[in-house]
This record gives C-alpha cells, sequence and structure tokens, in this order.
C-alpha cells in the first residue's frame, strides 16, 4: 500500500496541510466579518503578527485608523497600507522590544471610551511585547527567561514571573487601554488555551499572584535583585470590564485538521492527547511503544493507522550539540523504531520553526537510525548530547517549512502501515 | 456512576484480579497436562519459581524423580515433596547465587541422553541463577550490575553483558545439560519476550554477541579488569539443540485481563501499549495528558474510559529518596492531574515488589497531589528527590499487595468516568 517514500510524502503532506488550516489569515478572516467592527487601532503582537495584521486589512480596509505590528526578526512579509511593522527579540526580549512597546502604549494612551483596540496575539508575545516595571532592567529580565527556559520550566511557570515584571503582561495592556474597548483575537500557543497565559495575558485579568511568581523561582532555584522582588509584589489585575476576547485557533484545531486529512486517505485515525507536555526524548519513546503496538497487535487501532498527538514538550538541556523539542523527540523514536518497516513519524512546531534552528522538526522512520549507524555514528550518542539537528541532518531527516506565521504548539503524528 | 473511593477500589480489584490472571500455578497448570512428560529433573528459577515448582508436583506427583527450586528470598513458602529449596540475592547475585547454581550443575552433569530437565524459568533468573566464569569473581560481577542499573541501562543490556560472564546464561545452562533434554516453561518478564534475554536466556541461544557486550560497558562508560574482558570475549552458544520451550505468560497476557475485567464493568476498554520502557516519571506525564484528553473531549476513547499500559519503565536515579518507577510514575500522574475529577491511575509491578520498598506501587487520583500540598508538601520536590515512597505513603497513595510469586513487568491503568 505505501512504500517508505510515499509513507514518507503523505505524512510531510497531513503536516503541512494541517498547518495551513490554522494559518492565522484563514482564522481572522472567519472570525472578523461576524464582529462588525468600525474606526478600529490595530494592534498585532506575536510571531503570527504580520499575517494576522494583513488579513484583518484585507477584511477591514479603511475601518482600520491605524495599525502597529510587533513580530519576531524575519516573520514580516512587507508594508501593510500605513501600519507601523516591527520587529523584536524572540525567545528572548530585546531594545528592540521595548521601543516598540513603548510606541504601542503611547498609542493606546491618546483613546478615549469611544475607541477600539483590535488585538490580534499569537505566541511569542511574551517576549515581543514588553516593557519592564520602574526598577527592573530588560536585561534583568533576559537573564531571568533564559535561567528559566534552560532549568525546563513549563511556558506557563516562565510566563508567571515575567507578567509580574511588565507594564503590559497579565492584564495590564487592556488595563491601559481602558476606557477605550479591546477586542482581541487569539491563535492559542498554550496547552489548554489558558487566556491568561496566552503571551502572558496583555488583556485578560491574571490568574497567577505575586506569591506564585516568588515561588516559580524557588522550584527552580533562581536568585533575583531586591528591586525585582519588590516589583513581582505589585499585583496584577484580577478583573478587566473593556475586554472581548475570540480564540480563533489552537492545537486542538491543528489536530482536528490532520485526523480528517489521515481519514481521508484510508487510514484509521484517532487524537491520543492535545496536551502532550513531558520530556521531548521520553515522548519520543513513549510514542514509538505505541506504533509498536499498532503494528504487531493492531491496536489501540487497526493498520493502517495514523496516531495523532498535539502539545509542547520539553527538553532539560545538558550536552552541547544543536537542536529543538520536535527534532529530540524524532531522534528518540528513531532509535526505538529502528528495523521496523512501514512507519513514520513526523514531529512539528507549527511555526515552523524547532528551537535555534532552521528546521520546523524531522520526520524519521525505521531506517533512520540505521543509515546513521552505517556511517559509523551513534545515534544514541547524539541523543545524549542534545545534537538532534545534526543527526537527523546526517540522515536526511530534517523537516523544514520556514516560518508559517502560525504557532499553536507543536504537531506530532505517527503513521503505521 | 463512581465515587473516588469505588473508583479507587474497582481499579485496584482490576490490578489484581488481571495479576492473577498470569499467576504462575495457573499458567504451568494449563500448560504441563499437554506435554505428557515423565521421569523428569525439575529446576525451577525466578522470582515466581516455588509457585511454578509447588504447580508442576501438583500436576506431575512423582513424575518428578528430583527437583530443585532457586527463588528471592521471602519467595519460597514452604516443603514440596522432597524438592531442595533455595533462596538467593535479588536483584543482585549473592554467595547463596553461587552455590545453588553450583548445586544444580552437579545435578545435571549426572544426566545423560534419555533423561528431561524440566526448566521452569521467571523473571530474575539473572540474579537467581549465576555461577560466574572462571577468572571471574561473583563481587566484579555485583559492581557491574548495580553500576549498570543505576545508569538506566535496559534489563536487556543487563544481560547482555552478564551473559558472557556466566557458565549458565546465554544458553549455556542447556548446552550443559546436553544431551539431555531441557523442556522449558517460560513466564516472560522481558518487554517483546525475547526468549535469549528472560532471565539472560540459559536455556536459548544467544543472539549478543561478545562485541554486543563491551559496546554496552562503552555506551555506559563502566570500566572494567583484564580478565573480565577475556572472559567476555569467550563466545556463548549461538544454536541449541536439545531445547523445547514454552512462553506461558506475559505482559500481553496481563493486559489482555484487564482490558476484559474493566469492559465487564461497562467501561471503554483498549490497550494503549504493552512496550512502555521510557523514564517513569515521563511516562506518569504522558498517560495524564492522555486521561485530561479521555476526560475533557472523550477521546481516544469515551468515557467511562480504562486505559491500559504494560511495560517497564525507567527511573535514573539521582535523589536520594526510596521509591520505585512503578511509585515514581504514579507520583508523577498525580501531579499533572492535579485538581480533575473521576480520575484515577494505578500503577503496578506485577510480581508485588517496586523498587526496594514493600509496595507494589501506586494508586493516585485528583486529590493526592492536594492532599500533600494541604499538609505543607511539594509533591514536586518528592519528584525530584526520587522519594516517591514516602510522598506516595504520606497521601494513602501506596498499593501494597505483598510478593505476587508471578513476574510479568508492570500494569499501569487509567480510569476516567
Amino acid at each position: 500500500m505505501f512504500d517508505p517514500e510515499s509513507l514518507k510524502k503523505l505524512a510531510i503532506e497531513i503536516v503541512k496541510k494541517s498547518i495551513e488550516a490554522v494559518f492565522p489569515d484563514r482564522a481572522v478572516k472567519e472570525t472578523l466579518p461576524k464582529l462588525n467592527l468600525d474606526r478600529v487601532i490595530l494592534v498585532a503582537v506575536g510571531k503570527a503578527a504580520w499575517r494576522m495584521a494583513k488579513a484583518a486589512y484585507e477584511v477591514l480596509g479603511k475601518k482600520i485608523r491605524k495599525g502597529v505590528v510587533v513580530t519576531k526578526y524575519g516573520h514580516s512579509e512587507g508594508p501593510i497600507d500605513d501600519f507601523e511593522i516591527y520587529e523584536a527579540g524572540h525567545p528572548v526580549p530585546d531594545e528592540n522590544t521595548i521601543k516598540t512597546t513603548r510606541r504601542v502604549l503611547e498609542l493606546v494612551d491618546q483613546l478615549n471610551e469611544n475607541d477600539t483596540v483590535l488585538f490580534l496575539l499569537s505566541g511569542g508575545g511574551s517576549s515581543l511585547f514588553e516593557l519592564p516595571l520602574e526598577g527592573v532592567s530588560l536585561e534583568e529580565i533576559q537573564k531571568l527567561t533564559s535561567a528559566l527556559l534552560k532549568s525546563g520550566a513549563s511556558i506557563e511557570e516562565i510566563n508567571t514571573v515575567r507578567k509580574h515584571l511588565s507594564q503590559v503582561k497579565g492584564g495590564r495592556f487592556a488595563e491601559r487601554v481602558f476606557p477605550a474597548k479591546v477586542v482581541a483575537l487569539v491563535l492559542s500557543d498554550v496547552l489548554g488555551d489558558r487566556l491568561d497565559v496566552i503571551a502572558s495575558g496583555p488583556a485578560w485579568p491574571d490568574s497567577s499572584t505575586s506569591e506564585d511568581a516568588l515561588k516559580v523561582l524557588e522550584k527552580y532555584g533562581i536568585e533575583t535583585s531586591e528591586s525585582v522582588k519588590r516589583a513581582i509584589l505589585q499585583e496584577t489585575p484580577k478583573h478587566l470590564s473593556n475586554v472581548e476576547i475570540h480564540l480563533i485557533g489552537n492545537v486542538q484545531k491543528v489536530c482536528d485538521e490532520a485526523k480528517s486529512l489521515a481519514k481521508e486517505k484510508g487510514f484509521n485515525a484517532e487524537i491520543i492527547t492535545t496536551s502532550l507536555d513531558c520530556e521531548a526524548r521520553e515522548a519520543g519513546r513513549f510514542i514509538a511503544s505505541i506504533m509498536k503496538e499498532v503494528k504487531f497487535k493492531d491496536r489501540p487501532l487497526k493498520k493502517p493507522a495514523a496516531l495523532i498527538f498535539g502539545g509542547e514538550t520539553v527538553v532539560h538541556v545538558k550536552g552541547n550539540g544543536i537542536g529543538g523539542r520536535n527534532q529530540e523527540l524524532a531522534l528518540s523514536a528513531a532509535i526505538a523504531l529502528e528495523g521496523i518497516e512501514g512507519v513514520i513519524l513526523c514531529s512539528a512546531g507549527t511555526d515552523g520553526t524547532d528551537g535555534p534552528t532552521d528546521a520546523a522538526g524531522g520526520i524519521v522512520d525505521g531506517s533512520t537510525a540505521k543509515t546513521l549507524k552505517a556511517m559509523g555514528e551513534d545515534p544514541y550518542q547524539y541523543l545524549k548530547n542534545n545534537d538532534s539537528y545534526n543527526a537527523l541532518k546526517k540522515s536526511g531527516a530534517l523537516l523544514i517549512t520556514g516560518p508559517t506565521g502560525t504557532n499553536v504548539n507543536d504537531l506530532i503524528i505517527g503513521l503505521i502501515v
């Protein structure tokens, strides 16, 4: 039914088409017409900001009085009408982040109760939209962010701390816009879609407290200055009356799409989880053990089968190689699937990036580990050194899509025939 | 439909009854009558040795000319006819292991081509049935075994090394019994039931080579003496003509039983994998993410649902607490399931032991982590310190069955209503 090459092509096709279903422009164009907005100020923040803004302009045109876009370097694609378009640092905020956030606040400070901010928010906003509280430097926030990232803290824990050091996170942006209204269209990159956590929840009441933030630092043994501690103690807003939020895309939607695409191709398809959040290499091994059960025992699904997982795994970096969680998950699965025919696993960041590499993830089968061994390479040593990028590159198992403009966590599919 | 207490009782009932289905006596009594054996020498080795021998005696009676049983301390339950019954060290071989193995070899050395050894083999045989090759001391093997266990090496990798240092492993026992015949009844505690790996395959041609054994030591950076290296280079038998093997129980069978029991109780039940072998705490987190998908999205199974997993996870010990892989898996799941109602996870070693503790594993729900926090305890710190036993003990979440007499890896079930 499928030789390895065609199975590989099919897996890539399903992953790419599923990601397209959560392209921000599609989602914005589906939602905006229902809201009959007029005379809005558009603020787009996040890795998908440019495409969301472009789509909004194509729907609303001159009903947008003013537009400002803040996205990641290399993620903007040219001018949109007279919008101000900025690029800033991700995953760690930089000086451009500070400048553009200050510019956005300047704009909204001039609004009154008759105005509306159309706020287009996507993942990455935590780093792209940031202005520290008085007495806190960006440098201190940067040091804290990378220490938290390296210690394997979840994005939720990282945002709990950053919300309590920011003038825009944790509902403070919407508080600042008041009395003008905020209509937010949100693309979720947070498992469970918690609105107070997505991009550190600039337009949602903050459910986390100063005490929570201090506990996160303690849990990961991270030291901070007195001024940072004082800033953290200023509590974020717990109620906001001027906000209307629409969740226009998330990991559920990309997994639902993958399931229907796989079914169309004749596969028995099922979503196993959409909140995968354990260690990447162990997730790869676990998924491989489920794929083996399908292969040799026709359960939990009968072959041809498509197992679908959504979520965001974690990597505790110990080695000095390069890679990302999806590449590490794929390499680990390749080791566990070695020698098994008719199986393929594709793990991809839906935003097209995976760690500090140009890859979106990896696509491996039962021959990937063998290919490396035939070159005298030990796939296990690459995994141990967190060097999944180089292992997958050598075995032709990298998945490269380029920036996709969307960002709803990661999609992993396992095809078994 | 189910309050927490009755859900907990049901989970324990399903786990206990599933383990009973792979009790060695049941399996031996189902198989022996079909083999019409006579005038046999019985050799029973492993954690389930006593019960397998007892059952064989109840079937064959005086057709057993001579019997010898080698099991783990506390796992023999009194005399069986005039059988010689010994207990020895597990998980690390000791002086009693050496003495009893020498005694067994003495017995089989007197046999001829008309004789048959009824060899009853179960997990734990690697440690209970051992006589080092000339020039290798037990002490060197013990050091190697605990170094390999601590480094997280799989049981397969550990056995590859031990087979090449032993007079009985890797097919050498059957080779020694020749020209007499070996009829082996095997209870498998190895994922995939590989006969050359179960109890280090004393009666099966060894598929691993001296080179494989040296690679395992290198992979985990373990140093050895020159005499150990010389011993390893003596190759194990690759062909055995005098052996007949019957696989009478394994993790598949215990999972199949759990599935039918859960179905009888009205649950949608499915086996997700029977070769789970990743890090215990990450497996707990992954399983919790599947249970959440069932709870909130009614997939991959509709509620009331029973998710069934079989396998043997690994723990990389870094802390100085106490516990076992099943207790660590359960504690990790408890953290991830905190606050969710109508969910329960039970993780149990089918032999009734889990790490160096008196527990078989753990049984947790959405209240377990909260119970600990209410006592001012941080479940995450217990997990970090590999101290799952104490965390589960404090929250009344230990599963204690006592030695079960069987040993087919671990069974994990998740019930969601």
